[in-house]
């Protein structure tokens, strides 16, 4: 692949380098000497003849070997050339500094597609343009100008240099974890989000992998392969740009498309991806998972001096849905045989100035609590750390042996331990041990939270993927033939949106309850229809020219008796002359009433980002007005669709309030489902709306459907639909 | 006051004092030394005769003058004999070490009563038990044992000396603003947190009072009093123990009733109190509040250089309720002027790289956007600080330039300048000149982001309590009067649940529009009133011992002419006797149809902390399922009523939905102000529902109301009665 060039390149090219020291073309050759990069340099400046003591080439083509790799440090308009030799030279990838393209608006863009089709022809790949650069840290490789990155087992992608810089200063300053990797995605011009996340999941020095996204350019391609790596790995993931003003900022930067759907949120959790809200817990929230155990049943104990600390950690774990289990008895009897009396024995646990003399006791205690079947893992806030400096010296040695011990207790139960305390700005060696058994130490008790948090949805994440068998679809060839036709002659007449029988048909095809329509094309037809169904009819008005049929005067509900059927059959023709006398009328709908039940509404349509996602609400009031609906990505398994109903707020409704009896749960879990494979099956559908879908006790009745196809689909389609006939046929 | 003599002691007894370094009562002595006590020491010990160089005494009253105030270091069982002593001898209070009181249960409750008791009769105050102590900074005065306390001026009170010691840890580590006192409040047994409110509401050296609590043991009369107190100067508050597991776990040490309602956070708000959510933005927005300018209209600039920072400060910043407005032209004209085109002018503003020749622009920046008339503040994000760090040595002169002048700037415009600088861990001068200027610098974006909110959130507080009239009453004595007698007939008959008629008469009297209900004794007397009302009636039964009507088939709606009345009477007759054959029946209530509308729920409660609440939903399973209601505590303003309906998810019903025309807001507001004027005029009433209000279009109807006694307030409630028929007979 040749992403191993480019991120272990043996032999980079610096294009612009400079013997003025202000200049990225110097400082780039500096560093790299610096860090001892332990592959070839070569520098590229038609004026020099050598900087920094290496020899200099006036032109990338009278390098005397193949190169890996070349940092591009000129403007943007010398870039074609540029990337034709350097692909004529042998390399791989070219990491582009200039701006001046995509994010200067509609002329950078056409630029910047120009770019990128030299590239793809020239087999090049692009990291940038518009980057702070990349760093291979082991490697030396540091094309950025960032110094002193502390090295570990995160590999961080991000869109803004500034916050690189910010998580590596704090890492440097608070961990013994650090980063192997790092790269300034840019404009993602050429190699995207999920490019680098393919890669990063296949490298093997890599535990976590930590982005910062203003946008993402292929939100779709970039959540299948999110799926991939986190059954694998960590995603830790902060989205800015989700205001108008953040988006606005992002966007004077980068030129990529910033913004955050309320899809998005629910789109990275099914991923796997652990979503952070505040930039201060990025760093620790992926130090944790690139050190520790996960948090499989998320239920933990607390374990403090005094009380605060521990108040507060049980107050926002709680908020944050982590479990404080009780304590098996078994438990609280071996704490107290080593606890004082006035200590707290539930979870959270106050050991109440107990280790006052002998802080080697929280390892005691951390022991049989780890050992603890309810308990999962282990939250220590406050004063651990700090006995050496409150008391007297030799209590330091002490908690430097309790640290040893659970650090080793982490590796043998496979249960994490992590610690807040409030002494860990004077830099006790008891910390600095834990850390070097990767138990992170954080100044913050609801960053401490957070991160508990963290490992215990992905741990969750991780336990249900285990098991998850794969999604199938269950609508056989011949559903789609049938289907394709609908479509193809509602094509044929020109239409995108189909009739309202048509849009039914086509549910029906793949098994999803529809009410029995049919099209009446006159009085005796409509009589007819109505006898069959055994009366209590709606009757609608059947009109491409008409999309707001009770506008029209078009739709007659609870229609009872022959009489009834035949009056309401001529007013709602008469009604429909007179709303729009050049309608092309094709006759009446005549179906049953739908028995009782609770409103429901599904409805799909495309998003920019990240393509068919689906919603899911409760009709009326609760819709329109507090807007109560779940979102998701299509396709959805089973689980994802029973979590779209819980999501929603009214769903007890659903369970039936006031005495009435539950509606059918499953029945819309099937809904969905089918409108899954539906949306899956006929790419041409741009959106559907099933509104409303009535539930009832046993199943559902889909009363009113509405399809609209995509019109810059249609071509696509047609090709298609001829080439389906062919294999089918 | 005798406050004054208890936080600025000119002489202390400690009793328990001792020669044992490891005891509290050596240690208090040694850092009353150490920190320069300004007043006079007492040591009190049986068995010494000198500790630490001086005079020890066997007893308190062996002092030979007057004290001013004790610390007590010995057990609990000692302090009856102690307070009266330290009573004896002048002493104005005492500061209680020892726990083993209230937080051990009933027992503990009732021997701290005791010791309460003692201490009223003998007028001696006291701090605690249960507590870390108290400091007086300025004055050395420490009884708590914690060294190196910063100075400053935000008064400190905690329930917890760890949470003490986590912030002044903070506040050394991180800020150049620190404390004046320190208390802590310990079990809160006789001094309650009002009354330490108040005291620093009159100090004049305290610019912010920060705040941790678990629980409150007089909820309204701290509410009364932090109104008084933000008036004049901010209340920072973080609310622990909101959790089941976090209130067990506060329990288990302070012995405080803890659990938070969902009416404290608004009625925190109310008061004015600026609320904390995490515990380590508790220093930062004291100390923010404590040493900047309030910003009155939430109006902020944010400056960067580069993106990233500016991008997550924007989103945050919006999620917050901060607007981030545009700049007027002129300002974008200057900004132009200084710098390169390729900056980002809009707001928030990016120099982009403007400033790495001379980081002073930054202040030339910070100058231009205080004089922009849209801009009420500015936030400055990212890398200043560090410009010497990055670049050359000379820089940092240039950004010790730029602080003194914003500085100045801060005093001059009485805007705030708020800075996050990601070199704050290196120290650089100019950090610390900002804050010699009292502009903060935090580490955390979040948390600076947090800091505007506060400081915006206090500054509309302010601007808005400035021009506040008073709440005045308008019921008048006639109203209470009868109000009264209907109350006494209902408790002579020994009922503490209002028969309907009665509960609707009383709110009738006050003004309130409720159906117009008859007693009908007979057939002939329902008639009467149907026909009287014009027919479309409605009838309930009238029973003491019936309280569900419905169940009990006691309700009749929509009777349109006499023979249904008739009828409808004698059904709900028989049904009722059915349904309790020795049910006290008293006839039907007879009222009309109430018209067309929307239906609320009007209720009020007593809330163990805060005393009487009230609560405002709509009708339906918006309530019952949604839960979507909002609390106030009671008296409330008109504005405070008004908000009460905005705040809730569905108030936009109320504007009409689906092309209803609105519904009448006022009346609900006049309503809400009725039931708070009710609630406050008869003490006796535990709780009032009503259930349903239908709201028109013009005006509303209350349908049903329940108004229930307090029983252990009857007795009060008869005095009182007997007290005002005296006064106003």
């Amino acid at each position: 692949m040749s992403f191993e060039r480019i991120f272990k390149a043996e032999s980079i090219a610096i294009i612009g380098a400079s013997k003025d020291e202000t200049k990225r073309g110097y400082q780039a050759i500096k560093i790299l000497q610096e860090e001892k990069y332990d592959g070839q340099i070569f520098p590229v400046n038609p004026k020099e003849s050598s900087i920094l003591g290496l020899k200099c080439y006036k032109s990338v083509l009278d390098i005397p070997e193949t190169i890996d790799l070349a940092l591009v440090t000129t403007p943007a308009r010398t870039l074609k050339q540029i990337l034709e030799d350097c692909a004529a030279k042998g390399a791989a990838g070219a990491v582009v500094i200039a701006g001046g393209f995509g994010e200067l608006g509609e002329e950078g863009k056409r630029f910047e597609a120009e770019i990128v089709n030299v590239a793809r022809s020239k087999k090049i790949r692009i990291i940038g343009p518009n980057t702070s650069g990349m760093i291979n840290v082991a490697k030396g490789l540091n094309l950025v100008g960032l110094q002193n990155v502390p090295r570990g087992s995160i590999a961080l992608l991000t869109q803004s240099g500034n916050i690189a810089l910010t998580l590596i200063t704090e890492a440097g300053l608070k961990s013994r974890m650090g980063f192997n990797y790092y790269v300034g995605v840019g404009n993602e011009a050429d190699i995207r989000f999920h490019e680098y996340l393919e890669y990063f999941t296949e490298d093997p020095d890599t535990e976590a992998i930590l982005m910062y996204v203003e946008g993402l350019r292929e939100g779709r391609k970039f959540l299948q392969q999110a799926s991939r790596t986190t059954r694998v790995k960590p995603i830790v993931l902060f989205k800015s740009g989700r205001s108008a003003k953040g988006s606005k900022s992002a966007g004077s930067h980068t030129g990529a498309l910033a913004g955050i759907s309320e899809v998005a949120e629910s789109a990275f959790r099914r991923a796997g991806i652990i979503t952070v809200q505040h930039s201060d817990e990025m760093f620790p929230i992926a130090e944790s998972l690139a050190s520790l155990p996960l948090i499989e049943d998320g239920a933990i104990a607390i374990l403090a001096d005094g009380g605060g600390h521990a108040t507060i950690a049980a107050d926002f774990l709680t908020e944050l849905g982590i479990t404080i289990p009780e304590l098996e008895q078994k438990t609280r009897n071996r704490l107290a045989a080593i606890l004082p009396p006035n200590a707290s024995l539930a979870n959270p646990i106050d050991v109440a100035g107990g280790t006052d003399q002998n802080p080697s006791i929280f390892a005691d205690c951390a022991e049989i609590l780890l050992e603890d079947e309810n308990i999962q893992g282990l939250l220590i806030v406050g004063l651990f750390g700090g006995y050496g400096i409150r008391f007297a010296k030799k209590l330091a040695f002490m908690e430097e042996d309790a640290a040893h011990r659970m650090g080793k207790m982490v590796r043998k139960t496979r249960k994490p331990i992590l610690l807040h305390s409030l002494y860990n700005f004077a830099k006790p060696h008891a910390l600095d041990l834990l850390r070097y058994y990767h138990i992170p130490v954080y100044d913050s008790l609801e960053i401490a939270c957070k991160c508990v948090e963290a490992l215990s949805f992905y741990g969750g994440y991780r336990k249900e993927h285990r098991q998850e068998s794969t999604f199938q679809f269950n609508w056989g060839a011949r559903a789609q033939r049938e289907g394709e036709e609908i479509i193809n002659s509602e094509l044929a007449e020109g239409r995108t949106a189909l009739l309202e029988h048509n849009a039914k048909e086509l549910l029906r095809l793949h098994g999803a309850p529809v009410t029995l329509d049919r099209l009446a094309r006159d009085e005796d037809e409509a009589v007819a229809f109505a006898r069959n169904a055994g009366y209590n009819v709606a009757m609608k008005i059947v009109s491409p020219d008409i999309l707001h049929k009770t506008d029209a005067g078009g739709v007659k509900l609870k229609l009872k008796n022959e009489q009834a059927v035949r009056e309401a059959f001529n007013e709602i023709i008469r009604n429909a002359r007179a709303y729009r006398p050049d309608a092309d009328i094709r006759g009446c709908i005549v179906s049953p009433m739908s028995g009782e039940g609770v409103e429901i509404i599904i409805g799909t349509k495309n998003d920019d980002q990240f393509g068919p996602i689906i919603m899911f609400g409760l009709g009326g009031i609760l819709v329109e007005v507090i807007k109560d609906v779940s979102f998701r990505v299509l396709p959805v398994s089973r689980e994802w669709a029973a979590s779209m109903i819980d999501e929603i707020k009214t769903s007890v409704i659903l369970d039936g309030v006031r005495g009435r009896p539950p509606y059918d749960k499953e029945a819309i879990i099937d809904l969905i489902l089918k409108v899954s494979e539906i949306i899956e099956a006929y790419p041409v559908i741009h959106e559907m709306d099933l509104n409303p879908v009535i539930v009832h006790e046993k199943g559902l009745t889909i009363v009113d459907a509405r399809i609209i196809l995509s019109e810059e689909n249609i071509m696509k389609k047609k090709t298609l639909s001829l080439s389906l006939g062919d294999s089918e046929g």
